[in-house]
């Protein structure tokens, strides 16, 4: 192991350094601050009617010997709040709240009150099997839900300075350490939910103790190893899963789709459940980039090609089955039975910023404003109170009902979840957003999305440069970095990402057109920067039509309509039903309309009808008849916001 | 109860009477007979290398104290040589054979050996809950297994005059009708799965024993009333499923799935688990006609329009999801994860014939023809040896392989099943095909199908008449049918179904055009028939496009070409691979071409390509590019026999 030679090339801004002001993204900002935060911890007082129970602090009180009785939901269950509390860390990272602060402090006492002598930390053990620790590795998501708790502490540290959630966490971590490695009288094991190596690596990063990278980088290279040590855990146990309880399993979980069927660095594809997936991948990031490790970033370039070129959905999610929640196989990407799960995204979000910080391509900077502005906005009702688990890419709601296999696509945000990972993964990701706009090298400042901030500083050429980001995205392609100060003299570089969808990207230096050095999709200005100049970008917001490659069989003969980062989707509402029955000519001029406060696409295009409409045959000889019909096209990430219906991404060209 | 009032207007030929010698259908029946028969007689003996063991004749060894050991395979594996012996009995009606004869008289023998003193039988129960008989009517196939004994030994009874089954399932339905009725200490309930019903008619019909009859009746009608008698049944076992021993359910099994959710005469459409569906809607078709019952017929009638204009594949086929192997809701009939099991389209065909002997009307005459010239024809091997127990209308091997909702869909025919109820069903049907070709009146005789058939024998208007019917369907539509010789004079009619998809058909008496009378799909020709009569058809062959109602999504822009009564299909092994990129104009020519021993289907057509081969993007904005190829579509029932590969109904027009 050694830590010295790191691969980064930059990295994220302190948060407390990024200060979003945008016309678009600072409202979702204040909704998870103003709304989600504060209804999240309704639910997980179990306070939302008609909600799913979280059960979440009680089963802490029950752990904490505060109160009596059973442990409710998941093995899982504790995340919740750990979850809630990394997104509140943020939050008072950027914005002070002592009343949130007061609450979320109360709850880490809660926390650490549930915390066993030997560090040991997790409701579901101590209340319902204490004799049981580290038995299933496989089925019970021990060290994810010790991850989460750990991110949590990290987050809540950095935004308040406090340290009493990071001493619970590094106490739990050293257990977790003392347990697991390959000296005599440890278990050689790993979870079969990835989570706890990427958080150990941001525990490193903020204690600077290498033990915790070290105990990653064991968790990530032990995984897949033959004799595999969950297949050898399974048989010791009885061949029993925590799922089934009390049958004997003929076979064990499929090891895909753990991702630990073979070690890490082999894997060519991605498989199995998609948020283990990139969860993992993002750790294998993490590891290449602090050990320096250049065949382990081969394996994540490798990962990253699979699922961006042959596994991901146009809106940026992934996870083509409901069965596990998982990958399918390459170009398997059915539109009306796909998971799409918003945390899947979420995590290929974490994957995409990692591969940023290891090497500016733009292609990681587009992927992750591809699920960004698409999945997991679409996820989070407008109100904030609501959420989608699941994102399809076509919505019949009569399907959604009717056909079990299609019974996990709904058309109504949910208002919470039994399981609920996503909702509080949207917070924390939203309300971390600073640290995915911007990275820093020594000497340059790469912006990866155009999201408007007031005053963003940071230190580049051995001075301290305040910046200011303004953007149109999503509705209009002007965007304008300004240097609001600069101390002293010295040159550096400001790189801005050009997207893929911007055929045309015209830039200006102080108003004069300049055409800058670009290297893998990023525009390079070098300059001695001085205050009050200006870079503009005037980004290209044609609409466009994009094809899907042949090998999708879903996508055949249909055409999806995207403007900037926006891809879009037509709705019930706005088309009337039976959506499969409209053609959009490859000739139709594409228009900007206005629905709501959105910019929507209109064009003039075909319905398919019945010629006869008395003919209730199933099959007849008479074609359909083509009648005109102006369609109309609103952005994914809107659907579902005004009124249950019918939606489709993909229409027939 | 009231048996006097039949509804019958026809009822179908004594099997011995019609001898098939058809170029087409002759080498099915032959299949069956000379491969089938002897194959599936291994496969019970568990003597097929590689294939899933039947278990089904050392359960009867063990149950009659013969060997030891514990149940092998499912709750209803008797089923499995019940409906061999079936079979069997149809082919001795037609074909005696020695050597056949006497190994099914051993295995009645071996049957009759494993009944209980009180007359029960049933092999799972004897053997592994022996005190547990009837209190799991919901799960435990008790009566459905009950229900192929009987049909078996109504068959075998018919082809061999041998009366030893039939006394075995007259014991045990004698039995059950001791335990089931509406008397004090009588249990109120019916089977969870259906097929009882309709033996118990055949049961009357041979033996004209009424209270046969009258448990149909009883059973039928109990059926989804409340309170529910299998609602209460899971109750009062402690709320288990047979499926899931020692689990304490929730929710027991949805009721819509065993059409038990309300009373029969309620139901407004098809639910639920296909085959059930179809074989209650058999019976109730046979009470309707037995006892007069015009309600139950209406009921028939509603469910029959509902499977047929709102739930049927265009290869007679039905079940919609492989979840359940059941309905789902209508016009939903996606192409890729169907069920569609070979089984529920030949309960759909017992279902028709019952309709056309209530009603000759045609439509049920195009159901029953095209169930069986497309999907029942496809599920079984040329070589008789290989099955398709799901019929997919389109096929992506990968996608069988990758993606866990498509699991069931093979795209190669399989040995034998576990649940090994598809290939014995085929051999039942083809073995008594005689029985769905005519069905007759006191004065008239109806052809349904135009299959040949040598000499066929019956009592036309009190004369002895013998009838000749030859066939070039499917290749060619020449139909003729000729009285061999006819006792005596008096006037009957001969009644010819005109199939749907005939637009023109030209009639011949003796060789000079006729127009008969036309009365729901079945051409009218009534006379003083002499022998030399001849009757002929010219059917129309004209390859047509076939669209779906608009309401069905799966099928958007998309034709499907048929020719008489086959529906065809375009395989990879003709076309290349990724078939969804093919393109059939809307004005191409279809022409007629030979591929091996089959007339196929030609027309230029195109294909799209990538523009761009080098172009690995997922998402693009250049669209592909078309390219000329030919298209060639080969009959659907005969899919799958070359080689393995993506096969696709509906083609992008």
């Amino acid at each position: 192991m050694n830590t010295e030679h790191s691969l980064a090339s930059s990295s994220p801004l302190d948060l407390r350094a990024v200060h979003i002001q945008d016309q678009y993204w600072s409202s979702f900002v204040n909704l998870i601050r103003d709304t989600v935060l504060p209804y999240q911890w309704e639910a997980m007082n179990d306070r939302i009617e008609s909600a799913e129970p979280s059960h979440v602090i009680r089963n802490f009180r029950i752990a904490a010997g505060l109160e009596a009785g059973n442990f409710g939901g998941f093995v899982f269950q504790d995340t919740d709040i750990y979850k809630w509390l990394e997104a509140v860390g943020y939050s008072l990272a950027v914005t002070p709240d002592a009343d949130l602060e007061l609450i979320a402090d109360e709850a880490i006492a809660l926390i650490a009150s549930a915390q066993q002598e030997d560090g040991y930390l997790n409701t579901y053990f101590a209340i319902a099997e204490p004799g049981n620790r580290w038995t299933n590795l496989m089925d019970c998501h021990e060290m994810y839900t010790a991850g989460h708790l750990i991110e949590a502490a990290v987050a809540y540290y950095q935004g308040t300075g406090k340290s009493a959630l990071l001493s619970v966490a590094k106490r739990l971590a050293d257990h977790i350490d003392g347990q697991f490695g390959d000296d005599p009288g440890q278990l050689r094991g790993y979870d079969g939910h990835q989570e706890i190596e990427l958080a150990l690596v941001k525990l490193y990063e903020v204690t600077g103790e290498e033990n915790y990278l070290k105990l990653a980088s064991f968790l990530i290279e032990e995984r897949g190893q033959q004799p595999n040590y969950l297949v050898e855990e399974w048989e010791k146990r009885g061949r029993i899963s925590h799922w089934s309880p009390g049958v004997v399993q003929n076979n064990h979980q499929d090891l895909r789709y753990l991702q630990a069927h073979k070690p890490v660095r082999e894997q060519e594809a991605a498989t199995g459940h998609a948020v283990r997936a990139v969860y993992m991948y993002a750790a294998m990031a993490d590891l290449a980039l602090h050990l320096g490790d250049e065949s382990l970033l081969a394996a994540c370039k490798r990962l990253w090609s699979n699922v961006v070129h042959k596994q991901m959905y146009i809106t940026g999610s992934i996870g083509s089955t409901h069965h596990g929640e998982a990958f399918t196989f390459d170009y398997d990407l059915p539109n009306d039975t796909n998971y799409s799960e918003t945390c899947a995204s979420i995590g290929l979000i974490f994957f995409a910023r990692r591969m940023l910080q290891l090497e500016p391509s733009g292609e990681y900077g587009d992927v992750m404003e591809r699920a960004l502005y698409n999945t997991v906005t679409a996820a989070l009702a407008i109100d904030g109170k609501s959420f989608f688990y699941v994102n399809p890419l076509e919505v019949f709601p009569a399907a959604g009902r009717g056909n079990p296999g299609k019974h996990h696509i709904k058309s109504v945000r949910q208002k919470w979840f039994a399981c609920a990972c996503c909702p509080p993964n949207i917070s924390r990701l939203l309300s971390s957003l600073g640290q995915y706009i911007f990275t820093s090298g020594p000497d340059v400042l790469y912006t990866h999305l155009y999201i408007g901030t007031d005053t963003t500083n940071l230190t580049l050429a051995g001075r301290n440069v305040s910046l200011r980001l303004e953007s149109g995205l999503p509705w209009n392609g002007h965007v304008r970095l300004r240097v609001a100060s600069a101390a002293g003299n010295g040159v550096f570089s400001i790189a801005m990402r050009i997207p893929s969808w911007s055929d045309q990207t015209a830039f200006t230096l102080n108003g004069s057109p300049v055409e800058p050095e670009i290297r893998q999709g990023y525009a390079y200005l070098t300059h001695d920067w001085q205050e009050g100049d200006v870079i503009s970008l005037d980004l290209d917001m044609e609409p466009k039509r994009i094809y899907a490659h042949p090998n999708v069989r879903a996508n055949a003969g249909r055409v999806a309509l995207q403007r900037g980062p926006l891809v879009y989707c037509f709705e019930e509402m706005d088309n009337g039903s039976s959506l499969p029955n409209l053609i959009l000519p490859a000739d139709a001029d594409i228009r900007l309309v206005h629905i709501g406060n959105s910019v929507a696409l209109h064009a003039e295009g075909f319905r398919q009808e019945d010629s006869d409409p008395a003919n209730a045959s199933l099959y007849r000889t008479s074609s359909l008849k083509l009648e005109k019909q102006s369609i109309y096209a609103v952005p994914y990430t809107q659907w579902g916001n005004r009124k249950p219906g019918e939606m489709l991404v993909w229409i027939r060209e």
